[in-house]
């Protein structure tokens, strides 16, 4: 590897010259910068960041927490999280947290070991141990963050709702997401808001995760459960993916016997028979805009918006049943 | 932050001390060692990896390239990648690569800025600059590569089209995945190793990209410039998953009329409306061995097994047709 001793050398100048050079720090006449840069570009060299992270105490690395990697909704994020902060100069170290809090607190121990510049975090709660490091919460967010990017659940949870009511909902089960995933609670309330307005009754069926290798025997239990019911307001679109599954083996015809609404609007369910009618969320921005939350906190540059809510909407597709307009 | 400084001046010995002691390299006496555990303990220290990573030139950072994180194949290989480093004492540098190959060479830059040990990747090709630094191709090997950890695409192959004959294929529709993939171009090599066999007609559909959001036009296109064909073995299982929702649009039934098999087993693939046929690869597996085989290169461990293949199964569901056992 090409170091700076090789560019001092090349250049014909001390190491100290070329380090105030490349680090815009101190005096360096216009010659030896000319005669650095030339060096650099003709050795092809990049400061080790390493050393530059030793010696100002923080890396141009950024912690990304996330509950659960092979939940869609998350590798969307991700990506979101990972062109923002590339085109902003930095790199992200992952954590793939999937509800360990001991898991959590060893990533939170190599970032700081690695003297990471953020943090970025789709988990619920609030790390320990962060003290004064910049922190960006994304979706699964509490009302005491300072920075926080998220959309608008309470508002998805009525639009779920609504779109139930008008394919004549005549019981609804609602599967509520996790108890302690904050956007569940807000979902359930827009839900119960409208559903409450209407008068449509409702029973709540409680999930414990959203996790994929649960959706089958949660979707089954949800029919050995309860009964006689014709909407279900599914926690997310895996969860009525699986629900519409163990419909068709149970014989019941969706949208007809029963509708179903999911959450999130994955790449796959407009793939789905019937597609899958949802609620869309914007994952990838969620993302984009957390990470441009963080680099601005990071660089101290000003900060306008320290909470962003993102708008969602209803993507009508196939498994409500047609608003009766005569009635 | 603790300090290594901390540390000597509890255990009441020098830093010289503490860091022999903590690097396991000259000599401490036991006394001396049991002083500086007890202070680690009692102040909770962990050293600080930069420094360490500065002294010895290497991190305890791995590099992971991947082509897409949005497919959910690449999550899976890349949680197994994660569960196997943490193991290990190692963190991931996260790269998402997305066929651009700037992006890839600014990643590989990036990584060798922050000393990483070595390198992971799920990405067709050799990364140039690597020189002599440990590396593991995933999934998208080469001949040349030292250290692979792969599935049986050939075998996969094999399987595939076999299923596709049991069902009694008149026509296939070969959907080649991406040329530069080796994954594939072996896999077709399989297909057409079994239909040449039993002389069974096919047509090969090139497709440019494994992308999601290619998929529904890549559908559309297939039905556009192709007919009379029964039965498809797609590229992927989101590719056979668009097939047949446009199959459903123009009213052919599957798979009466149409005969599907997907590619991965993504773990929404069995919740489909029918639930797709395809051939099973362990993704959580090939990250995970691959991630090990990595380590043991990095520690130089013995490694036996350098180039690792894993096997492959065909998951019948619902998007075949039953096989005539009368013929």
């Amino acid at each position: 590897m090409t170091t700076i001793r090789d560019v001092a050398k090349l250049a014909g100048v001390s190491v100290a010259t070329v380090s105030r050079a490349l680090n815009n720090s101190g005096y360096v006449s216009i010659s030896a910068r000319e005669k650095v840069e030339k060096a650099v570009k003709e050795l092809n060299f990049y400061p080790n960041e390493v050393a530059r992270s030793l010696f100002q105490k923080k890396s141009k690395l950024i912690g990304l927490l996330l509950p659960d990697i092979t939940n869609p909704f998350f590798p969307a994020i991700a990506k979101g999280v990972e062109d923002c902060v590339n085109e902003r100069g930095y790199s992200l170290l992952l954590g793939n947290v999937e509800g360990d809090s001991e898991k959590q607190e060893k990533y939170l121990r190599i970032f700081e070991q690695n003297n990471i510049a953020g943090v970025i975090s789709a988990v619920q709660g609030n790390p320990i141990n962060l003290k004064n490091m910049p922190f960006v919460s994304l979706d699964r967010i509490n009302e005491e963050q300072k920075y926080v990017v998220h959309s608008d659940d309470f508002l998805g949870g009525q639009l779920a709702a609504q779109a139930i009511i008008d394919g004549r909902a005549k019981k609804v089960v609602i599967m509520a997401g996790p108890e302690n995933v904050s956007a569940s609670k807000v979902r359930l309330k827009g839900n119960k808001d409208i559903l409450d307005r209407y008068a449509v009754p409702y029973e709540i069926f409680q999930t414990e995760s959203f996790h994929l290798d649960l959706a089958e025997e949660t979707a089954k239990a949800v029919f050995n459960q309860l009964s006689e019911f014709d909407s279900v307001i599914a926690s997310n679109d895996i969860y009525g993916l699986a629900l519409i599954t163990e419909a068709h083996k149970r014989g019941i015809k969706v949208p007809e016997e029963l509708q179903v609404i999911g959450y999130d609007d994955m790449p796959f369910s407009k793939m789905m028979t019937p597609p899958l009618t949802t609620i869309s969320q914007p994952a990838y921005e969620i993302g984009y805009k957390g990470a441009k939350l963080l680099c601005n906190v990071m660089e101290r540059d000003s900060v306008t918006e320290k909470r962003i809510q993102l708008p969602v909407t209803l993507i009508k597709r196939e498994t409500l049943r047609e608003k009766d307009e005569h009635e």
